[in-house]
């Protein structure tokens, strides 16, 4: 008997209808011999709509308490949700329970508004299980030390579903979603994207931190660490498609190293176009140089990405970095007052009209020369390159923005995307 | 230093400026040097909302474990208007905490909808308030042996608001509400009414179960019982009217014998025109006939009101009862069906356009012929009255509901409450 998690994305838990078919998905695989746990988001636009409450009354100076009365706020939105399902599963005849995260429990760290979870205690779910009930989670939360409710941060219900697979040791965790899986890369930008049978979970991880944003990173990260099998498929086919080949369908997150990834080198394409680069340049080259640049940054909570410092040249170097477009400005009004004064360096060069665009693929390791294919596509394109960094399995470059179409094509066509994803 | 607790109702949180006013109602209260303890519904309309979602998605039948469903989800009305309150607290410089039933805990059975209060654990809320927090207590709410999340049905948030302050002993506990007191009777029906400074409990009890709903009831009960001093006042007072004003406003729910008992034999007139009547005529008089007739009633859940057997003649006996209106056809149907043909009744008689009117103060305890007076004035105006319960401190009539402001405002006038109320 397969144990299945099954998780359901806010848009999935709408309305009362789009629950009820949730339901009868559900039931579909209980009758067919899965245990099953389900963990779903809250009906899209609650958590916007509670937490604008909530920012309609708030102080100006963010607080830990303050962060805990979001979280007691958000939380709701799952808990609501949760229950909902919970009846409409009882409604189609099966023996249903929801818990919120402290009832399960899910023990997380207390940092309010974006915790970790430390660990589940499953044995309450697991008695359900065994006494034939479908249980029904919360996503997205979970409670601390002191019995405080937590949130785990925006897309959190993948974490919470995956953690709770990998807690219960469950055969494969099934991440229900808007699309209906993985592509070589977004299909509004190349017509010809593919959907990705499987992927590794190595290149799901650069694809999610690269702006793919079919899964939350951190599900990510936690289906690699406790290799938790992870399928990515849509809730918008029909709940009474035959079961096998509603298991067949989507993407299927690997973690083994299979034929599959020796016939592609690259996998997908992404691009982001949140990003603004930053440049110091004729920075003095000497030890802590990069601890005072970023230091500052870091203190004032502004997410760092790409960070580019290349050889000196007579003791001074140029020092690049990218952060969110939304702290472009921020970041340089801080970079002016603090930083430049200390670093010796002679310019101040920021730009927002950026855009990062990698290609990912677990093959990259075995294959050289993959980079410099790149490279020359780009070139034939006309493109300039503006900053580079790689990874073991992936390689991504800055670009002017307004060229951002033209280069994801050009790649996906020049790496025969249309034909891997045929694989 | 006084320990207060301060209840607010659905209309009070209304909205987020509501929700500002009553923070720095709260405040007030606080800087004055009050402990502050403070107990809010769920914004009005939410948990009808929420609960309206619910029974889209239910099954036909009703059962433990869907209607701890129903919990999970009503509890979050009060989860969110708590924390609400905490931040728009935090936003006036006030420390403050909100925390749901579980967290505090409020012990409960598991009757899920309608459970019962059995125990609070005070000591994380005399905690904060020795480090000077104002602490949000969420209403309506509680948590079973098996921690699973119970409401404690309609209006609960005036039971837990009185239950927290008999648990802690506080010096007072105020209800505020869209109403500024509790009057002699609906001032809508008599427009001379008066505003009652004080009213004794068991009064206060009789007025809330005959339908003067400023109060749920199983708060008034837990106050008596706990002899916890209770206000009724209005939140649409400016926030920032003289503390002290304030604090004498509203009406003062006693348990102290005081003189003003002596002034006033009656304290108000009470109504309800919820209720049918239906009558057994000619019935067989035997020992366990109240239980044949009642006994199918009470198992199909409807709640009976007034009871009347009168004495026999002949070994025959008429047999009336009130039911809410809602449950007459449904009774009606249910005699026919099972009682009717083995009570040997000879006639069923029903009439759903009945109303009750009743006289209640604690002053008709001591003083002979209260009740014939309320006879009299009825005579008086012409009007007939069906039936005629009593007790200690009110008398009832079931007369026909076109009669009722009529009967009311005579009533009113005859025991001189315009004078009264002024006292």
């Amino acid at each position: 008997m397969a144990l299945t998690v099954h998780k359901y994305g806010g848009t999935s838990m709408g309305s009362p209808e789009r629950i009820r078919s949730v339901a009868r998905r559900v039931a579909k695989w209980a009758r067919a011999g899965h245990q099953m746990v389900v963990v779903p988001s809250a009906m899209s636009g609650e958590t916007n709509r509670l937490l604008g409450l909530a920012k309609e009354l708030s102080p100006e100076h963010t607080t830990p308490e303050l962060l805990r009365e979001f979280d007691m706020i958000a939380s709701t939105g799952e808990q609501v949700s949760s229950a909902l399902l919970a009846i409409a599963l009882q409604a189609e005849g099966m023996q249903a329970v929801s818990y919120a995260g402290w009832q399960v429990k899910i023990a997380t760290d207390s940092s309010f508004t974006k915790a970790r979870i430390e660990s589940i205690d499953d044995a309450r779910v697991r008695a359900d299980l065994a006494a034939g009930k479908v249980v029904v989670i919360t996503g997205f939360q979970g409670v601390d030390p002191e019995g405080h409710i937590t949130t785990l941060g925006r897309g959190g219900s993948d974490t919470s579903a995956v953690a709770v697979a990998a807690a219960m040791k469950a055969d494969e965790c099934l991440i229900y979603t808007d699309v209906d899986g993985v592509y070589t890369t977004d299909p509004r930008i190349v017509a010809e994207a593919r959907r990705l049978k499987t992927i590794s979970f190595e290149e799901m991880l650069e694809m999610a931190s690269l702006g793919s944003k079919v899964l939350q990173i951190r599900s990510v990260e936690f289906a690699g660490k406790y290799r938790v099998p992870l399928r990515v498929l849509s809730s918008f086919t029909p709940w009474d498609i035959p079961i096998d080949e509603e298991a067949r369908s989507g993407t299927l997150i690997t973690f083994e190293e299979d034929e599959k990834m020796e016939q592609a080198v690259v996998s997908g394409i992404a691009f982001n176009r949140d990003e603004a680069k930053i440049s110091l340049m004729g920075v003095t080259d000497k030890p802590g140089i990069a601890f005072m640049i970023l230091g500052p940054v870091a203190e004032a909570n502004i997410d760092v990405d790409v960070i580019i410092q290349n050889v000196s040249h007579d003791g001074r170097t140029d020092f690049s970095f990218t952060v969110h477009r939304n702290d472009y400005a921020r970041t340089m009004d801080l970079l002016k007052a603090k930083v430049l004064p200390v670093t010796g360096a002679t310019d101040l060069i920021g730009d927002a009209k950026i855009c990062k665009v990698s290609i990912v693929g677990i093959g990259m390791r075995s294959h050289v020369g993959v980079a410099s294919r790149m490279f020359s596509v780009l070139s034939d394109e006309g493109i300039n390159i503006q900053m580079i960094t790689t990874s073991e399995i992936k390689t991504s470059v800055v670009i002017d923005e307004k060229y951002m179409e033209l280069a994801v094509r050009a790649l996906h066509k020049a790496f025969d995307l249309e034909q891997a994803a045929a694989a």
